[in-house]
């Protein structure tokens, strides 16, 4: 079968010839619908983040798929099942994260990512998963599937943003994604379902007009240039924010989240930053920390549980959302397509194949 | 009556004389036992924080207090009952805050604090607060009472770094407290309490031999010496530490704690530091603050629920630990000596009057 892959040493994706794998006891084969690319897929094509798995020349692609089950094995599906698979395994035998059903709250070390550091990922035609790394979603939103996972990112990190703020009464009004990617606009029309906030806003830096300022227009946010407005200066320029969501990986951001957050406010960070020293006011930050109770929280990965909120979100999502967002799938004879990353460029997936109602 | 102030312009503390104050409605007046000194009444003395009530020339001191209801008026308590005051009171009649039993969760200018800035405290004969303000304590801790107050704030902070890894399954095992002041130590104690840590550390810069350092040993913790092992290398020289409490106000140390903590670890900050720039690999901590699920959270005051937990761990300490901690309680006639800080110095209290047991 075929698949998409990065070699050792190479720095763009080709198409390979692999072995369709069988499914061992307890897994179930997956026909592979459509495959979704983000920054990470680039920076593991650049070579800056992850590797193929030890002993192996090249790296199978893609960690946002959704499938359709084709055999199901002794697993609790069924052929036509819509799946999608999670990304964290174990490297040697389950661990204790594993067996709690929290992959993502592994240390470094204790988990391979598929399609990212020492296990193939999902950029095939088919692929297999022990049953406890899939997640059924509706049919309805088979097509759409690829983005279960990178929306479980943001509902696990929300999950975590909201344990903090538990043990006292928030009511959250406002919030500011800052990052107008794909992820940030996910982010965004998930934080609108939840109808918990008042105004919402979105941090880029692009001028109009511009795909992504229509979105954030037409979620009924309020964009916000980082040009004009630094987020140190949100409080002051809009209003405190409740909760920021940093979807940037600019290491500044997370400090000046500090500052732009209201009293009681929570920051989730996201964005994984290269080292970066800079100067900071930290006995300011550090007072303004203590004194308005704030909390900063890091957020990595996802589970289960989050893939499943992804879902449920997804389902309520308007259709002119996802026809703004997803401005590009490609079937696998034009695939470098969806790597293609310009100005008009918001989210894009390789079609492996064609999603079909249930036999 | 007489009560211990400063006056503006002052920066000492003087006994002055004040009327005996009446209960009104819904208060209770208390006979007070003793009063607590802290570093947050030696920044009102020295005039660096808080203030008198508007259009007064002085600040009674104190807001640790522990006293004995005189008058019960038409309150819950009984004459006799021991009671401990909470701290913070709303400036222009209940605010939101206030009447969710939540006051230390007010921004600023949503507050008053007595005996810090506002209202005046409780170093006088006798005072008088609400009902909703007063929390019973066991009479078996009535002379230990003083210490509810600094506990509570140690308390509110482990709630609130508990609840933001509530998400997920957390089972902490080391323990550091930054700082060894009287704060420092209480916490430790209240820490080993919970015996939720197999192993605690709490940092200082004292030369030994050191009483501080003494009862960081005797509680069955190691002492780290912040000369030798900086806050970023602890996880090397010692371990990765689940769980970090600032009680320094040192701003670096709020910082290097995203680089002390173990995966998934939280960090609480209780400091309040002056403003102090300085340069951090805000990249690499930015990245390790995601890639392991780590938090900081911002702690400030407490409210009658942490006071309660408070006197809870209060009665289970050992009394050696109250002989060590508690190097002088003064009477009125030599009240100047509770305010004298030296390296023989961990907490002391001005006494208004003995506690005899319940008539």
């Amino acid at each position: 079968m075929q698949a998409i892959a990065v070699e050792r040493g190479s720095n763009r994706p080709v198409v390979v010839d692999v072995e369709r794998p069988d499914p061992a006891p307890g897994e179930a084969l997956v026909r592979t619908l459509r495959v979704g690319v983000d920054g990470t897929d680039h920076e593991v094509i650049a070579g800056s983040h992850g590797g193929p798995p030890a002993g192996d020349d090249h790296l199978v692609l893609g960690h946002e798929a959704v499938g359709v089950v084709e055999n199901p094995g002794d697993t609790r599906f069924a052929a036509g099942d819509v799946v999608v698979p999670t990304v964290r395994r174990p490297p040697n035998g389950p661990n204790e994260f594993f067996r709690r059903g929290e992959p993502d709250m592994a240390p470094e070390g204790e988990y391979h990512e598929r399609g990212i550091v020492g296990k193939h990922g999902f950029m095939a035609e088919y692929f297999t998963s022990p049953e406890e790394h899939l997640v059924s979603i509706p049919a309805s939103i088979a097509e759409r599937g690829f983005l279960v996972e990178p929306l479980s990112v943001a509902e696990k990190a929300l999950e975590l943003a909201t344990a903090s703020r538990s043990s006292f009464a928030w009511e959250p009004e406002s919030a500011i994604v800052l990052g107008n990617g794909s992820l940030g606009l996910l982010t965004l029309a998930m934080l609108r379902e939840r109808a918990d906030y008042d105004r919402l806003y979105c941090l880029g830096r692009r001028d109009r007009p511009d795909p992504t300022i229509d979105i954030i227009e037409d979620l009924g946010a309020t964009y916000v240039d980082s040009r004009e407005t630094p987020v140190s200066e949100l409080a002051t320029a809009h209003e405190p924010m409740d909760f920021v969501f940093e979807a940037t990986g600019y290491a500044k951001h997370a400090f000046q989240t500090i500052e732009a957050l209201a009293p009681n406010g929570v920051g989730a960070l996201l964005g994984v930053p290269e080292p970066w020293e800079f100067e900071i006011d930290g006995g300011a930050l550090h007072k303004e920390f203590v004194l308005h109770n704030k909390a900063l929280v890091g957020s990595v990965n996802s589970n289960v549980r989050h893939f499943e909120a992804a879902a449920e979100t997804l389902l309520d999502l308007p259709e002119w959302f996802y026809d703004a967002l997803i401005t590009g799938v490609h079937d696998l004879d034009s695939f470098e397509t969806a790597f293609d990353d310009d100005d008009t460029t918001i989210k894009t997936a390789v079609q492996f194949s064609a999603y079909e109602e249930r036999r």
